[in-house]
């Protein structure tokens, strides 16, 4: 709806600026006009991308004024560009991958400068025709055995960009060294301005509408646990209406939200990468279990296997039912929907950082065990001769994928509980469990302002837009004050 | 084996050079040991990547020379530290990635350097105190302009590395104009020293073993689809045995294969984005339909899915047999064997680029599905009393997911037929199928030098050691001369 009315008003502009575009060619027109529908919709999905811009581009400006400032500049001299330079590289979306890189790149510097210093003064002892020789042998050496070090996995997660800098500081600093004798000079300005450059980044990412990678970890692992719950809601009443009455025309895409989990794990791997780095901010500790995060999403993927194959079964053709197929249709829908229940459950509360509620999560788990019992009597006690087996088989592979989710779930409870236990999340329930009371507890001493207030603590912070636009509108900061 | 006998090896030479590490402690030796074995490890696993290293090390000295000659550096000054910049950051480990960011580079700084040229001219007009807020605010819209279009995802795909450079020469040399006036001789030098550093790498990655990533991507469709094979056909006897006899202690590594394909979605697309800017090599042309890769590799992934969702049945309890259950795992087991069979065809032929052998591709899923075919009519035909419906279950669910996996199989061998055509594979059953001899004509004009020697063009280039060592031994070069 918001969509048509932009688009609308869009239109209105276009056609009063017709008599500019009037030497346009018609295809030329359509293009800018849908390159600009795009553009808005780029900003208006995410406002945070829109905010980025503008704070790299104050922050090179500021960094100009290295050079404007003639006091500032007689210090650096054309060494100022590497604070420029720095800004344009480490200035990342997020607070975490902007700090790890401008950590990257501070010590990497450091240590490069350090080493090339040293490889200088080494190559200087062996004459002026051994100097060349010299350089050229430590440079190769550096240069390969870094390169080489690039390729370890635990490095290139973490300190790729670390080691790249590494060699380009020891070589641009070890070779220039070779015509410019002030080598200690250039590395000691090459250092400060980056240090300032880096500063900067940090201080305007973190002070301005930071984007924190490690709440948007923790959104985006919240919004895939709520995507599941919603297929498995309504997978029961789609599958039903499908194998009764025919396809229908209602809006389906909530039961196609789920094959973003499918492929989010790289997205999941470097958000939690770059939230490492990052420092305690809101509800999230420095040391938050970040990786306990990847084990969740590692157990929603699994799931997410299982309802894709699931899904192909929402599209077969329709048989005609038969008594026995209705029951166990309806024992089908009932364990989906109790599985969707708790996993919509869960991620309201990783939502909310509020322990789970584990007496309605563990309802539900345990509905949908019950159902799948009774799937199991049902099966044993009738007998399967007034309709022909081959009808039957899909409905037995959906029963059976079913009880593969149900086990699924479980294992995803299980480890948001953990989740949950590991980062002191706020029991919202201490009257009904008394041992979650002493997790309360613990936490209070912690973070003792947040004690009386446990509403405030479990409201998302502002601004907190859902993972690039395609949030599950079900799983929204509004829900949570629980 | 060849590990083990490499850790002895070692082993021995560790033990003597103990005397070094007497000093050191326990802790600190076995840490030591592990990352020596490690590192050899990587080295062995990929040869290619000591190669790059020793590449990289090659292309710094190269661009130092730019310092070490006197009249070189009397032409270009302190502007050679761009080439040798240039060439750490740009030498990546594929041609196509090193090609790539080399003419993003070098095209970023010649519109950057000319826009920065025309800025710093309108900036100059407005007098001393007017220039640098006329410049700021130049640098500063274009680092937000620049900035948000990088969240354009076909932008960020391709061109990211562009816009940042962009960012980077617009920003330096505007900003540097203001203290600088032969601001023209210094965007001239800083695009010829990025030409300079460019070239080196393009050179010597072309040069001297290549890393195509092309060829990457080609043998990890091949590979990912050999891995599913693998799997279906070893599926249907471990599963009968798992079913029959309970669990067996052989080697079914073979079986965990499939896993990988489950994730490679991220791998598979930066291959591929990297395979766009390579130009023809071995057997591929320039315009190689690359995306028709990733389209099998989609299509790949889904069938997958369902395959990890067979996987749960490899590990479910033991089950009594009846008759009737082990009809129907007989036929279950022929369609695994028959699609594993046609997969295993389609990644031999698309490892050989070679017209996939229609007729035998086809024979086998033709008996997968005349085996799903008996499936159906076994299903009409018996009555299930003489069992309880509920040990079928499994079964059927099994038998259900394999029709879904047939029809993958069908849907990956016609993309694969479809890439054979686009991308004219040689035809080696011309004389089976006369219309395939057509397509073997077109190819034969546009490569002469490759008619006579089918055998020599279905050779995989060497060196092409399996992607990052995890490759699936069966589907080797060796194998492949057909």
């Amino acid at each position: 709806m918001d969509m048509e009315s932009t688009s609308l008003e869009k239109a209105t502009v276009f056609a009063r600026a017709r008599p500019l575009f009037k030497g346009l060619p018609e295809k030329l027109k359509a293009k800018v006009v849908e390159l600009a529908r795009k553009t808005i919709k780029l900003g208006k999905d995410e406002p945070r991308r829109v905010a980025h811009s503008l704070k790299v581009g104050l922050a090179l400006n500021l960094v100009s004024l290295l050079y404007y400032f003639r006091p500032l500049y007689d210090n650096f001299g054309v060494s100022a560009m590497w604070a420029v330079m720095t800004v344009v590289v480490v200035f990342e979306y997020s607070v975490g991958a902007t700090l790890g890189k401008g950590l990257n790149r501070g010590f990497a510097t450091l240590l490069g400068g350090a080493l090339s210093v040293g490889a200088h003064h080494l190559a200087c002892l062996s004459g002026e025709i051994g100097e060349p020789i010299m350089l050229g042998f430590f440079v190769f050496l550096q240069a390969a055995a870094s390169t080489f070090i690039r390729f370890f996995p635990k490095i290139k997660a973490r300190y790729d960009y670390a080691v790249l800098i590494f060699i380009l500081t020891f070589s641009l600093i070890s070779v220039s060294g070779f015509r410019d004798d002030e080598i200690i000079e250039l590395a000691r300005r090459r250092l400060l301005t980056i240090l300032i450059g880096g500063s900067v980044c940090v201080i305007i990412s973190i002070l301005i509408c930071p984007v924190w990678a490690g709440l948007d970890l923790h959104n985006l692992i919240a919004s895939n646990i709520g995507k599941l719950g919603n297929f498995l809601e309504g997978f029961g009443d789609e599958y039903i209406k499908t194998s009764k009455a025919g396809e229908s025309e209602d809006d389906k895409s909530f039961l196609q939200q789920y094959k973003s989990v499918l492929t989010s794990k790289s997205n999941e791997e470097s958000l939690a990468n770059f939230a490492k780095w990052e420092p305690g901010h809101g509800r999230f500790k420095f040391r938050h279990p970040w990786n306990q995060y990847l084990k969740i999403g590692t157990l929603a993927r699994q799931c997410a296997y299982r309802i894709d194959a699931l899904n192909g079964y929402l599209n077969t053709e329709i048989q005609p039912s038969s008594e026995m197929r209705y029951k166990i249709e309806e024992v089908c829908k009932e364990m989906s929907l109790e599985c969707g229940k708790a996993l919509k459950e869960l991620a309201l509360a990783i939502k909310a950082t509020s322990q789970p509620s584990s007496a309605n999560t563990n309802t539900h788990i345990e509905n949908s065990k019950s159902a799948a019992k009774n799937l199991n009597s049902l099966l044993k006690s009738s007998v399967w001769e007034d309709t022909d087996f081959l009808a039957a088989v899909p409905v037995a592979a959906v029963a059976s994928l079913l009880i593969e989710v149900v086990d699924c779930t479980e294992k995803i409870a299980e480890s948001v509980y953990e989740l949950a236990s590991m980062a002191n999340f706020k029991s919202i329930e201490a009257t009904v469990l008394p041992e979650k009371s002493q997790i309360r507890q613990r936490d209070d001493v912690k973070s003792p302002a947040k004690v009386d207030c446990p509403h405030v603590c479990i409201t998302v912070n502002e601004p907190t837009p859902a993972i690039s636009g395609n949030g599950n509108p079900s799983v929204t900061t509004r829900n949570l004050e629980l």
